[in-house]
């Protein structure tokens, strides 16, 4: 999506031809910043320290850290050094796993003297197809604003609440949950995107606002408590979120604060949708509040804060009182009853197991 | 309740006998600050920056605020000035209106040369009547934690979680939705409170997160979207909150984000109680949803943040994209039917018209 008015991807081919840049995420929204990757190490830290994040971006820039390894050294020795030092970066990413194996599978196999091009050639199709399932989940979603929009007459504006950023900044572009968005936004439809902040590591105030702001989508940041009342002053047409991980019965588990989004769209009649791609399935579990384990993460991140000072500069501030305990849960897990459709590449599902299987029979 | 061990009001009396000492809140979590109030614009001024604030606490300092200027000027012309410069500070606080008027009816009549010592005995009654109200609310609470200690078996702990501060800094001394809280403490139950932090202005992580540990109360901070997720694991037992105005027919008016708990505690039957003196019963208003008006607040407390730096300087931070639009709801309203109970000075009322009136049949 745009940047300054520039239609711009997570992730893209530096100009010299071989080199990749990203935009370093940590420092958003306060600096806007293209760091260029230029060997395999550039591209471990790059997914080591977050400056890129979310799934789809991770497995891309893996499979771009394999290309630079082979610039440099398309050696069978080369080759494994460069899976085994991705791999480690988050070994419990399902898309850096798959990533590489792809490579593995598609690329390791063929002469040194070819492998270079086509691992090249190979994560541009991996970039590729990422923004083609969004772009598509997009589509799906359209349709949905659309029968709102056609509902309120055409009248006013399509007001959708998000949580966390689901948005093109996790994926290659689009986004996930945002994707009916921009979707909608190009199509000329009003829209207006509520965006919780999202705390405590705060991705909607910080991405989600950013990405929308950018590309010139109105919304107005909310605190994570504000939603439940707009629901019930019918300020929330939709609500779109996306996942982590979808159970095979239609639970959903996202950014930790989407159940309590999901409790007052049900008690307000809200529709509440979430945007993902099918790889997010997980096939192999039903119930996902038993069988779901929830991630514990750092109490700074609860006890500390990051922004701006007047003058300009980055700091981080503690506060909460000294020697605070704080928990920190990463995720929650709604229950498929309150979740009015699942918004994935092939289609609109219903959120259970026979919704699922009928729009993938290949995968159940 | 106690601050570094030692028993404590939110306002009394200084060593002197006659000038007026209270806590600076708006320095809290980062700084325990006492200031002493000599004269009617010190009143006037903690009032409007908020050193005091809390329903209870303003109308105690507006109490000992008219004494202040009686030991100064204790004429009519005097006693006139301090009504309605004290008025002037926050004109639509219930409380402040009520004290102010307590001391109309019976102070001013009085000749001038008792009026000071009179104001005096007044403004100590007003906040001695506060902490038996409390105290009373904290009773008929700790009868709920007991039931529910004993429905455990006596093992483990009773998890107790509350949003935003309706604490002894909210009043003169127990709280309201913390009374309970206390009164379990003291009694040897063995209670763990989760603290929702409460954005935008978080006085869960400054205040209540404050006070519970400097009494020595075990507790967690949280962020607002936590609670849901802990719910629904069983890790919590009961809710409790305060409210800043409930209607005859039992809604709920309290901070931001409150309905949110509400709707989680209800999915997964967790009982969820509101402790309030009756004075916060707004029986005029029936429907909450529709009939209380919600202020909305400063962006800049959605878009800005204050704590401690490393080096121990009180820093404010923007934690947004610049130019980032942020809406601010100050409160929400959550429905009678999410309520289990309303926990008032007289005990504990169904929070419905009829449960209400039972209890108060001289208000109706």
């Amino acid at each position: 999506m745009k940047v300054n008015g520039t239609p711009t991807r997570t992730i893209w081919l530096n100009d010299n031809g071989w080199a990749v840049d990203i935009i370093d995420q940590t420092k958003l929204p306060h600096l806007y910043e293209i760091v260029t990757l230029n060997d395999l190490n550039d591209a471990c830290v790059a997914i080591k320290d977050m400056l890129v994040r979310g799934a789809p971006l991770i497995g891309a820039t893996a499979a771009y850290g394999m290309a630079l390894a082979l610039y440099h050294d398309a050696t069978d020795a080369g080759f494994e050094k460069a899976y085994a030092d991705l791999y480690a970066t988050r070994p419990t990413a399902v898309n850096l796993r798959w990533a590489l194996d792809e490579m593995k599978t598609k690329i390791f196999p063929l002469p040194e003297g070819e492998r270079m091009a086509a691992a090249y050639k190979l994560a541009a199709d991996i970039c590729d197809e990422d923004v083609a399932q969004n772009s598509s989940i997009g589509d799906h979603g359209l349709k949905i604003i659309e029968e709102i929009w056609e509902k309120k007459g055409k009248k006013g504006v399509v007001n959708i609440l998000t949580h966390c950023n689901a948005g093109w900044l996790a994926t290659v572009d689009w986004g996930t949950a945002t994707a009916p968005m921009y979707k909608a936004f190009e199509a000329g439809i009003p829209i207006h995107v509520w965006v919780d902040e999202t705390r405590p590591r705060n991705q909607g105030a910080s991405l989600t606002a950013w990405e929308l702001g950018n590309h010139g989508v109105p919304h107005t940041l909310i605190v994570d408590n504000a939603g439940g009342h707009l629901m019930q002053h019918g300020e929330v047409d939709l609500c779109i979120v996306g996942t982590d991980r979808t159970t095979a019965s239609g639970d959903v588990c996202n950014k930790i604060g989407t159940y309590l989004k999901a409790l007052a769209a049900h008690d307000n009649d809200v529709p509440f949708y979430v945007g993902l791609p099918s790889p997010t399935i997980d096939w192999t579990v039903d119930d996902g509040v038993k069988d779901i384990p929830i991630e514990e993460r750092d109490a700074t991140e609860v006890t500390e804060m990051t922004g701006r000072t007047k003058d300009g500069k980055i700091e981080t501030i503690t506060i909460t009182p000294e020697n605070c305990k704080a928990g920190n849960y990463a995720f929650d897990v709604t229950p498929r009853k309150y979740v009015t459709g699942l918004i994935t590449e092939r289609g609109v599902a219903p959120a259970s197991k026979e919704g699922l299987a009928a729009l993938f029979p290949d995968k159940v």
